[in-house]
């Protein structure tokens, strides 16, 4: 091992196994999770080429290969628990999209929501045993976002009891589905359903696209792959044409909306019901950020201290670059945030499935603030993770451009996420949407509940003017409870201006919608400041459920640097709401630097705990061993334009170049 | 075209011509780089597939193709004037690095600079007719920014009149270079000279690497690709480990520098001599950041007055999405930043030129300014300008993310200029302590000129600390020139605030360099805030030349919002500096989108006048008619894997896993 990274895992304070622990949700999960990583990686049916290596198509091909033998393995092991199909495909696809990711995501999920008894039968085990390989077709070339738009048509045919579907223009063509270029045969497509003249909305349709046995394109269907795209290069994307495809009557999606043989369309009982996946998948989407932002800190922070650059004192050797307080600005914060996105991340996820458990008894009552919730923090963290990706790839220097570093992948592919699942900003806005509605009803006097309850509090501020200025005593930077009650203030403080905000324009005599537009920087503006304060407040929570004191010294350092850096990125918003005063500014600036000195001696340890495989980071850079040059050197040598000396192109164009000149 | 674009243009206030002229310097100059475009894009010959499609060793041979072809031509044309050269290799490479990157911008011209009379005999007509093709070997596997650490060794030996080069570790191996991998068969090799027992420094050698003729490597040297990376698919960056490779003793670059036959070392008159390059190449990123910028604004922009997207009010059509305000206030301010640094780029390549002219006079005096300025704007305006590309890409939606809307491409090839010529944090420091010096200077009461000159300003305010707070009355956010004011006193206080952090890490005992570290993070923020107004006052100060009226105005507007954006980014700064009161943060809000509803009708015509030909952007959502969704199904349908209906992983993978299940 680099003897460097030998001593910082040395140094540090706590015991890594311990937080690894943590992060996991307990030594069983840890120990679960290392035994199915090891079904993968000790698998000689895994091995596999260096993906960067090789063409699109190639690769392509190899996810294929893997997404095959891995759905006959886990039958095999007998592996069918939600969380060890995750990580057993994680591990696979070393976190990777997959072909079949939208069959076993959103396929086979809509079919055991969305079908009726008869239909399970018809589709379920077909699906199930990959007879039938499906997508879920949404997205048009020309709508995404605005489902409402969508312009695929089913129309019924009571003559042949048939629907008949159609593309009607370019724009209706069917884009970005996974899966659908090659891989699928049949696509749940969202269509608007006609019948009996008249048109019913979005509804959901079974349609098979290429022949059972020959996998050829069925008659009127256009299918193929959308091209290259950043990043996703393992899916096949698709598009798809509609050409006056028939399917049965009985392949559209029946258990809530129905029509009848005769053409007689029947209503689903509500329209909540398709509500808990969307919700589902955006709250997951807050794990995905934290995973994505910790490999690239665990990339950047260990080649940061085997690295060694320039000169910090004359005559002594190169120092470690994590040494550079800016290194440390830089990558400390980061660390701090995949932390906090990490417990975010869990609260998610039980917050969903506790309340999955509500509706499931009939109470819905929950619901629009987990959907609030879910779409801001999703905005809010794959927005951060994404930028802070980029930074650490950045914090590596020229390596970092490498693909061996695998920083560039873990951009391509997690960035992404800012746009699927709702785009960044239509999810922020739909946040300030409930912190709206939640400050009005908060104003007239109805108490709140839930993350927003902040919001009573300031009406009963104003409702003592005089009290207010006097409670605004400025934030303690050393104390995380009293930062997080500064963020708590903040958002009110924006959720109000917001509002007063899309109070004038109201007054404007602009409709509500054209206000509501001319505000939405400021609505913005407010969701990101709520979803700030909940993120620090939740990890602020997490602390308390940490027994072990070493480990809970290093979260602590951790939860104050994360909150501190978020104060010192928006002095501004400080300073307005009265919590921060000029004079404190300085004390901002030293706390930050002190808190990046306390932390930098665990930065490794905290970047160990979060556990990763070499096999799964697969980066040059992040090796546990810190063997950086040398397996650079080899990984080098293994490029395609090294299996000759001498390339082609040099008597194609430059040897005849030279005679001539 | 497109009826939305259409109406775009004509609703436009200026005319977009005379804007194009006051870009390119001139209408003469306009009307010249059209016709060398001309020449590219209406030739045959420079036909050629969609690179996205294709493998990187066919992209790499594509290029080189297009290299040697790009030299045949411009002997023919007979262009050789620099601006010439440029235009025509942009337009042949559509702006992407090629092969031969290196021999012409940095073989060549160290060649002129660096070689003796005898040794430009020898070599510059055999580099000229690329008989040699050569790069620039500095950067090794361990070091980049701090070169005196570099490890590579030429060792002379008398008895043979050579020069013995060796890489002495796996970390001494040159990396990165250019070109080096397949395409060169000499590199300018920077290695330490040691002579008669002692070494000299760095110095730089000529080094065969390829047999000429074969193209084979030649003995001792191993030479290859580094593998691939984040963008630059068409260049061989490359790796050389040398092994006791021979040169004669005539192939150290002796213009100044020389070591006799003897052994003995002649020094170099001046260290300043090779200075000139670099603050050349700097000076030149900031128009690359200009362009990178100007492109990606140019899709987004016309992409979203193409795009239409969920509803604004209910029953109307829906709204281009460049209608909302949170997309405006993506990319509006993007469109003033590519202004400003267009114009910033104009002036950095005109005081290079001024002071190079002094240079060659003897007097070196601004040489210092210079070199701060172009380090530390070299960084503030390629950050700015990497994540904005960002920006705009995920101001696109989904198709942002296609390889058809260019954007990843543009992003990927530009990204790296944040670290290559100067990482830029390292960037920032080295402007910092040029400040540094400044402030001291001025607080000591000598004057300093140029740039800095406020400072002198703030030393007189020190001396009258009443008067002070008497001016200290907040920015007129509507005054342009009162926004560069503001600026000019934010950078004095930041620049005031760093040097007392450096004197309060001094007193506490530390070395002089751990001072510096451990206030690093102030340093880099006054050098932010000194580039921040540099620009807004060129920016502002170019607005003096523009005669047109329409023009003037549109830019005006541009320039306001610029400046106004920069201080909602940063109120806490302006509050801190008291430039800002509290009441005052609203108003900000306001005139923000004030701005942006004035330019938002000029906002196509903004981008038309950047002149990017269709063929340069090569954007599918950039198109100049704003036909996207057509082209885009067409383009999707040329991607490799539609060549066949069924890949043929489906009869490898999947057809046999359907019968196992």
């Amino acid at each position: 091992m680099n003897p460097d990274l030998r001593k910082e895992r040395e140094a540090a304070t706590f015991n890594t196994e311990l937080l690894t622990h943590i992060l996991d949700g307990g030594s069983e999960r840890t120990r679960r999770r290392r035994e199915i990583e090891s079904l993968v990686i000790g698998d000689p049916d895994f091995c596999h080429e260096d993906a960067n290596f090789l063409s699109r198509s190639e690769r392509y091909e190899a996810a294929v290969k893997k997404s095959a033998l891995m759905i006959m393995k886990m039958r095999e092991y007998g592996i069918s628990d939600p969380d060890e199909i995750y990580y057993y495909k994680c591990c696979v696809h070393r976190g990777r999209p997959e072909p079949l990711d939208l069959h076993l995501a959103m396929f086979l999920p809509t079919l055991l929501n969305q079908a009726s008894p008869e239909q399970q039968d018809t589709f379920f085990m077909r699906a199930w045993n990959l007879e039938i390989i499906g997508t879920y077709a949404q997205t048009e070339i020309g709508h995404g976002t605005h489902i409402r738009a969508l312009e695929t048509t089913a129309t019924f045919d009571p003559a042949t009891q048939e629907f008949v579907l159609n593309s009607p223009t370019v724009s209706s063509i069917k884009w970005w589905p996974g899966g659908l270029g090659k891989t699928s045969n049949h696509a749940i497509v969202l269509a608007q359903l006609y019948t009996q003249g008249q048109c019913h909305g979005l509804h959901a349709f079974i349609v098979p696209i290429r022949a059972m046995g020959t996998h050829e394109p069925l008659p009127g269907v256009v299918v193929g792959d959308i091209g290259p795209k950043f990043g996703f290069d393992e899916i096949d994307n698709g598009f798809l044409k509609l050409e006056n495809v028939r399917i049965p009557r009985e392949n559209m999606l029946m258990k809530y909306a129905k029509v009848e043989p005769d053409g007689r369309y029947i209503k689903p009982p509500s329209d909540k019901l398709t509500y808990g996946t969307m919700v589902f998948i955006r709250s997951m989407v807050v794990g995905e950020s934290a995973k994505a932002i910790s490999k690239a800190c665990t990339i950047a922070i260990r080649y940061s201290t085997v690295r060694r650059q320039s000169e910090l004192r004359p005559g002594e050797p190169e120092p470690q670059i994590l040494d550079y307080q800016t290194q440390q600005f830089k990558l400390l914060p980061l660390l701090a945030t995949a932390y906090a996105f990490h417990f975010v991340g869990q609260y998610m996820r039980q917050t969903y499935l506790r309340i999955t458990g509500d509706i499931n008894l009939g109470d819905f009552s929950e619901l629009p603030e987990l959907h609030a919730l879910s779409a801001g923090l999703k905005a809010f963290t794959t927005w951060v993770a994404s930028a802070g990706i980029e930074v650490c790839r950045m914090s590596c220097g020229g390596h970092g451009y490498s693909h061996c570093s695998s920083l560039p992948g873990i951009y391509v592919n997690f960035t992404p996420t800012c746009t699927y699942e709702g785009e960044n900003t239509v999810m922020m806005l739909q946040t300030a949407r409930y912190l709206l509605k939640s400050y009005t009803q908060a104003s007239a006097g109805q108490k709140v509940s839930g993350m927003v309850s902040y919001l009573n509090e300031m009406s009963q501020q104003r409702l003592q003017p005089q009290q207010v200025s006097a409670r605004s005593t400025s934030v303690n930077l050393k104390d995380l409870s009293s930062l997080v009650e500064a963020y708590k203030i903040r958002a009110s403080k924006l959720v109000e201006l917001a509002a007063k905000s899309l109070q004038t324009e109201l007054q404007l005599m602009k409709t509500k919608e054209d206000a509501w537009n001319h505000c939405s920087i400021d609505l913005v503006r407010a969701s990101d400041a709520h979803c700030h304060f909940v993120i620090v407040k939740l990890f602020c929570s997490k602390l308390a459920e940490v027994e072990d004191t070493a480990v809970h010294s290093a979260l602590y350092s951790l939860a104050h640097l994360y909150a501190l850096h978020g104060v010192y990125q928006n002095t501004g918003d400080f300073l307005q709401a009265g919590l921060l005063t000029v004079p404190q500014l300085t004390q901002v600036t030293q706390q930050l630097k002190e808190l990046l000195s306390q932390i930098r001696p665990n930065s490794v340890a905290l970047v160990d705990a979060f556990d990763y495989r070499d096999e799964m980071l697969n980066s040059v850079l992040g090796r546990y061993d810190g063997n950086v040059y040398d397996n650079m050197f080899e990984w080098a040598r293994k490029s395609p334009l090294n299996q000759t000396e001498v390339h082609n192109s040099f008597y194609k164009y430059l040897k005849p170049l030279q005679s001539k000149l």
